[in-house]
């Protein structure tokens, strides 16, 4: 048996128009999610999160009926061995000092080198997943078929889910292999559906079809499979016509702050609201609508034609055109 | 362009009967919610909260079909301008101040002069909503008509909200002015509705129809715009039966509690528990329920009867009457 | 009136096989849950959770329609005298002093002889429900009937609840006694269906019927009564076939870890991952999948009969057999 043969490195080929990317994401005939896609996933995630010019990233698999199948497991396997028997206390140390590492490019470099190289890779795609939440940039997963483990935990770092209607599944199978989630499925799955449904699925291993997922809430849409990119691309328009930095606003208060206490939340949501307040690009729009209130003598959200042509546009008042990064 | 044409001053009127109090916020012609209006509030809550007599309380607005609009959006404009531009990490520090700021009467004062002013009403008025939370007061929205923003917010802040059926709506508009929540809106909702509804709502800045709002969560009850203030009262006089202190510790171990981490949530509600068992108020009602026990030769809870008329009373045997908040 | 009358103590009688235990809770004619039941609860607890043998452990009642009525009253009662009254705050020292206590054997067996004996038994089960929410094992509660309080409090500890269907109810009814939650109550059925619903369920006092309860998530499946335990054995046994270890770490991630920020739980998550990912147990079943992926030229885990066949078997390849808990 050899366990080491070498399997063809994944790849995510990027298609971009008017602010919208679309992610092409190639795991080889099995569909496999592998360090070179782990890399090239966290090296998209950056410039999106940093170019004002891009809105939107929609991810599919190239696969006719996959997703993406689920992690490489010679490199799980793999990222498994080279350490003495850890307990889950020690475990809990040396994860910290993986993050840690990772924020040292010189360091990380050098122990890359080493055998925490594994390590490393899986916990920088999780700093990747992360700042996906973090970001104004909105993430879409077109799911153009079945997803387990890594796949659907990809998935679920998406601020949207778009799935084919059919005979594909979406879920954790970590448990039959006797592991447990390791890329955030624990995590982000009970934050969407609810400790119950979560934790019987992922202690079953038990997958969801398209219409479980639907309903329990772990896709927000099921369309025919030829629609699921389209459709995406055009959730994707919608939302990215808003302001960049005020979704990034809304994502960390929804995704950071509500998971805070009750309190610290309050203060990390205050927190956002006073840098966006005093941005130019609200100040300049609170303006407006002062303006236009003592013109018109009502208030234009309260106009249900005006907050219609809004919701369309992606502002209230003003030009309708796809908003840059400004403060 | 006069952004500083003065406004006529909200205010809320009061009046209350046999333990609930009725609060009409009356906004002006536009449903403003102001500063004035926060400084009603309040005081109003610290009354409320602080008065064994008073049990509920049940918001409604005066305008037609409006329960608020949203914030004067000049108070909010204000709020942004008179600081050198901060980012994130820098306004959790103002964010804090402002906080212990609003504990220091003497220093709230000569503060209140200077530009911090906007500033510390806005961050009054969230410990205003938190002091709801945390009270055994039973608050109710009785949400005549819509509510964008800051009137969505105070609507989520209460324990109830009972919705006018119609042509009304209730949501975030936040980010179509650039903006994010700021009143508490992306902690309550979350929370209310889960993450992933209330993250898309957001992110689009789309209301909720009343019977939306019903599907997910976001009120409690829906009936026809002429019972909102019938059927609120009728809840608050529900609700209020109980022992308001009891109130108070299944109010704070569920908000706040339920928000820490499963052990430190565990270690909060233990000492609300120990708090109220040692209570004349519940050894007494413990030893009544003994004495019935020993004399009936069964559990009074376990008897339909019995536990029909404890719920319509409020309390498991003894005269049914409004409880004052005694220990 | 005696409120010192001896009761009969408590009893629960374990029958097992196979790795799946019954656990029989007597309360005697009132069905009843006293400090009998909970040293007994703890020690079955204890041992489930250490022995690799032991899979699962089923509850139920041995009254004819009830599960567990709720504590004896006499024991709360008496747990609420003997000390000078305290506040809230003090209240949390208490509480933190308490579960450190527990935690010296030697200790706790002098103060065990003080007044604080009812104060550690009641913080002895609160550690007891936790250690379930820890373990590997799977607990299940087999709702033969009703259960109010510390009743509901257990079975909302379990990993999965049945219900039996007919007259018979689940429920807080606490403030009926100007009490509130002091077993979990308050903490772990927000987390179950949500914080709105389980607010206004315990501030009204009003138990769920077994419909109510599984609209809500309160009760994962209700069947006629007479089918509860058989069927509450049949998925103790179901899930029992994974590794136990495995087990355990998914319910730590997501009982424990999606109670913390999230980003503390991915943290957690991680370790948890790490530990399992070096087992002996999962690094065998990884080599056998690639080796399995080599020889039939696609992934077992993408074949819709070999999934089916390893749900059955609670894992993927290799013989069908329940685990022991290697690691």
């Amino acid at each position: 048996m050899d366990t080491s043969a070498p399997q063809p490195a994944g790849h995510i080929a990027v298609e971009g128009h008017a602010g919208v990317l679309v992610a092409r994401i190639d795991g080889g005939p099995h569909a496999l999610f592998d360090a070179a896609i782990a890399k090239q996933l966290k090296e998209l995630v950056d410039r999106a999160d940093r170019d004002p010019d891009i809105h939107a990233v929609v991810f599919t698999g190239t696969h006719p009926d996959r997703f993406l199948s689920h992690s490489d497991v010679r490199w799980l396997q793999k990222g498994g061995t080279g350490f003495p028997p850890i307990n889950t206390r020690l475990a809990r140390l040396v994860a910290r000092t993986a993050r840690l590492i990772n924020r040292l490019p010189g360091v990380r470099t050098l122990a890359g080198m080493t055998r925490l190289k594994t390590l490393l890779e899986l916990d920088s795609f999780h700093a990747t997943f992360l700042k996906m939440n973090a970001s104004g940039t909105i993430f879409i997963a077109a799911l153009n078929g079945s997803a387990f483990a890594v796949g659907a935990e990809l998935a679920w770092a998406c601020d949207l889910r778009i799935m084919a209607d059919g005979d594909f599944v979406l879920g954790l199978s970590e448990v039959l292999l006797a592991l447990t989630p390791g890329g955030g499925g624990s995590q982000r799955l009970p934050r969407l559906i609810g400790t119950q449904q979560a934790l019987i699925a992922v202690l079953e291993g038990r997958p969801f079809t398209p219409a479980e997922a639907l309903a329990l809430g772990a896709v927000d849409e099921v369309v025919p499979q030829d629609q699921v990119l389209a459709r995406s691309i055009e959730r994707a328009e919608y939302l990215s016509l808003r302001a960049k930095k005020s979704l990034g606003a809304i994502k960390r208060s929804i995704y950071f702050g509500s998971s805070l206490s009750l309190e610290q939340g309050l203060q990390f949501e205050h927190a956002e609201f006073l840098v966006r307040d005093q941005s130019q690009e609200a100040q300049r729009r609170m303006l407006e609508y002062i303006a236009t209130t003592d013109a018109i003598g009502e208030l234009p959200l309260l106009d249900r034609e005006t907050y219609a042509r809004a919701l369309s546009a992606g502002r209230i008042g003003g030009v309708a055109h796809r908003q840059t990064g400004t403060r």
